[in-house]
């Protein structure tokens, strides 16, 4: 049997499959579990959204350009300019998902060997496309003390090799629901103009900033232009994960003129999706407001509760749909999977991501898991609940 | 302003984008343009397909599984056995396009340095999908004056080194036409059999054979389970292209593991692009039967009718909707440029592909385009009328 290649051996399962098998028996077995492992929204998507595919006289489902529909692009430049964010249609390609606009920007600017920093806990897939671009993460730890504040700018740079291309960061982040503050953001700024380096923002959450707290783009940063890589994506923001249609944005003419050799090697981005994603931009600035309610209650239901519990520690962060939370127990996945596997109360049980798989440090996290706040709010509580007694029960708990 | 990446840089523009500007500009003086330079068919998308999204009852355009629509796979599994290839569900993964099928494959195989041996002319985006995965292409030339057949199976032989992971085929031929011969497939079976390499196919032009020529998948060599990599798409088959739904299939459960965590990295293949393709498959056989004879009266008046202008060699393929023609010009490059910018007849004019771009070796190809008959027969009529004329016209033909 021909060899599977090294890069194939090494890509990293994502962390939150390898619970799959657990939770499948789970429910075989008739438990009902409640999914707080994944970020996939139960909000519905915006029925403008869907009904601009029901209602389109598409015959033939062709091509779109490369680099997505003219209209959806200026429609795009029109949304980011109301987030007071001035590009123009040029400074944007339309990808398959939020996924592709890092795979086209990592291979724009790295070659095999090279490094790109990033504050863990990170999205874990950030493993999978470096690894498949051939590209080293360096990782920088961020503290649950902190709730997941930016590492001190020293800690970066103590970092910078002749390898490194970039500094990338999630904001609103996953897994750590962070909010990055301008200062914070203007260190960064000045960190990789010192270094000419890039700074990457995967900004999908934009939208999901809570309290008075307002989200900052790097976009809006002065003197950033030739250095700021925005990725985007329309999954969370409407709720929209199976479009596959997202973004990637910057001002830096020669690198979307690289990019855009990458997304004419893929031909196009989906049609359809991208009609539906041209619909949900006009959705009413109410739909934004409810989602954020919703979204709000549901952090706290879920924060406040798991925060009562002996022995958890969870901050309370003002963005995206995630937290990490440290639990008094001996392993988190092994946890995990007790959940699945020996645990229920009245037949139900809950899944969690173990936050393990977020950190590049190996070791790190080994104790601390993701929720996703992706439910409705007597489920959260019920899983606050489910959550307590398990702990109380788990043969590895330690207060 | 940071640096791009040398893989950025070295990524090559489409052959086929770069007469772009040429024809804006044409279309901007007011020529019509026929395009025989794309592969985007003109053929009815089945309505089966579209009416099936239409009337989805989604309300979240959820994730779907990494791998596919767990239904999808099926109904796949099950037209490939009506094609006597029996594959199971698991034995195929559902891809974005048959352009992500091709990354995976590469992917799950290659490491930077490693050699793909492909037969030239081939699809110019192998190239992309090579460079980014710092892969080579090795190719083996086949020639205009054996309509081009496979090259003797000592060529490939002599090319294969330590690197070498696959020999990579399209069947039928984009750009070529060509339908291999089961001569042809079962020697390159014995090949890679001989020397442990995997067999790529891309058969996404499958149901396109006409007269009495049927396509021979590499999945029904027997002996090959380990080593065949199919790479298909529902692009051409269902005209379907902006769907960007494809598929990669092999008995090999290794590779196809390995291959399932880069889709995990990218979560999902699009949501109602799966539930169009997934109706698709209901299509009557009629669909089939009406789109050959309608491509095989296409190649006929394309083939037949250029092969009756001086100078102009044009084998007449079996498969596809492709066909290279040798022209009796300088440069075919710069005839594709005049033809959009200084000539036109009655106001139209026509737009061909310089098939320089679907060689890998240095010079080859020069006075080759690909033509696409995606037309109607009197837009085809009249595009061998116009090639005539313009090359009666053209200042660098030579008889």
């Amino acid at each position: 049997m021909p060899a599977i290649s090294l890069k194939g051996q090494t890509m990293p399962e994502s962390p939150i499959r390898k619970l799959a098998p657990f939770a499948e028996a789970a429910k075989f077995q008739g438990k009902e579990v409640y999914h707080l492992n994944i970020g996939q929204p139960d909000i519905k998507t915006p029925p403008e959204a869907i009904d601009a595919v029901r209602n389109s006289d598409l015959e033939v489902l062709e091509y779109s350009p490369s680099e997505g529909f003219a209209s959806y692009r200026k429609a795009l430049a029109a949304y980011y300019a109301q987030h007071d964010l001035h590009v123009t249609s040029d400074d944007l390609i339309v990808t398959t998902g939020g996924s592709e606009a890092i795979l086209f920007a990592m291979g724009a600017i790295c070659d095999p060997g090279d490094e790109v920093i990033i504050p863990e806990p990170f999205y874990a897939n950030y493993n999978g496309f470096s690894v498949n671009a051939g590209v080293t993460v360096v990782p920088v730890t961020a503290q649950i003390e902190d709730a997941f504040a930016l590492p001190p700018i020293e800690d970066f740079e103590a970092l910078i090799s002749p390898n490194t291309k970039a500094i990338m960061i999630c904001n609103p982040g996953n897994p750590t629901g962070y909010l990055y503050t301008p200062q914070e953001l203007e260190a960064l700024r000045d960190l990789v103009l010192k270094h000419d380096l890039y700074l990457i923002a995967d900004e999908v959450y934009r939208e999901f900033a809570y309290g008075d707290n307002h989200h900052m783009s790097i976009l809006s940063l002065e003197g950033l232009e030739e250095n700021a890589i925005v990725i985007d994506s329309v999954s969370k923001r409407y709720s929209m994960c199976g479009a596959r249609i997202g973004c990637v944005i910057s001002r830096n003419s020669a690198l979307m003129a690289t990019i855009l050799k990458f997304a004419q090697a893929r031909l196009s981005p989906p049609t359809m999706a991208q009609i539906a994603a041209e619909a949900a931009l006009d959705v009413d600035e109410s739909y934004y407001a409810e989602v954020k309610a919703e979204y709000t209650r549901r952090r706290d239901i879920l924060v406040d509760g798991i925060n009562q519990i002996e022995g958890v520690v969870c901050p309370k962060p003002s963005g995206s749909f995630y937290v990490i939370a440290q639990l008094p127990v001996d392993n988190a996945e092994r946890f995990a999977q007790w959940l699945l596997s020996a645990f229920s109360h009245e037949n139900k049980t809950l899944m969690i991501a173990p936050a393990e798989g977020f950190y590049a440090t190996p070791g790190m996290g080994q104790n601390q898991i993701r929720l996703a706040y992706v439910l409705e709010e007597d489920k959260l509580k019920k899983c606050v609940e489910l959550l307590q007694i398990a702990l109380q029960q788990y043969p590895g708990t330690h207060y």
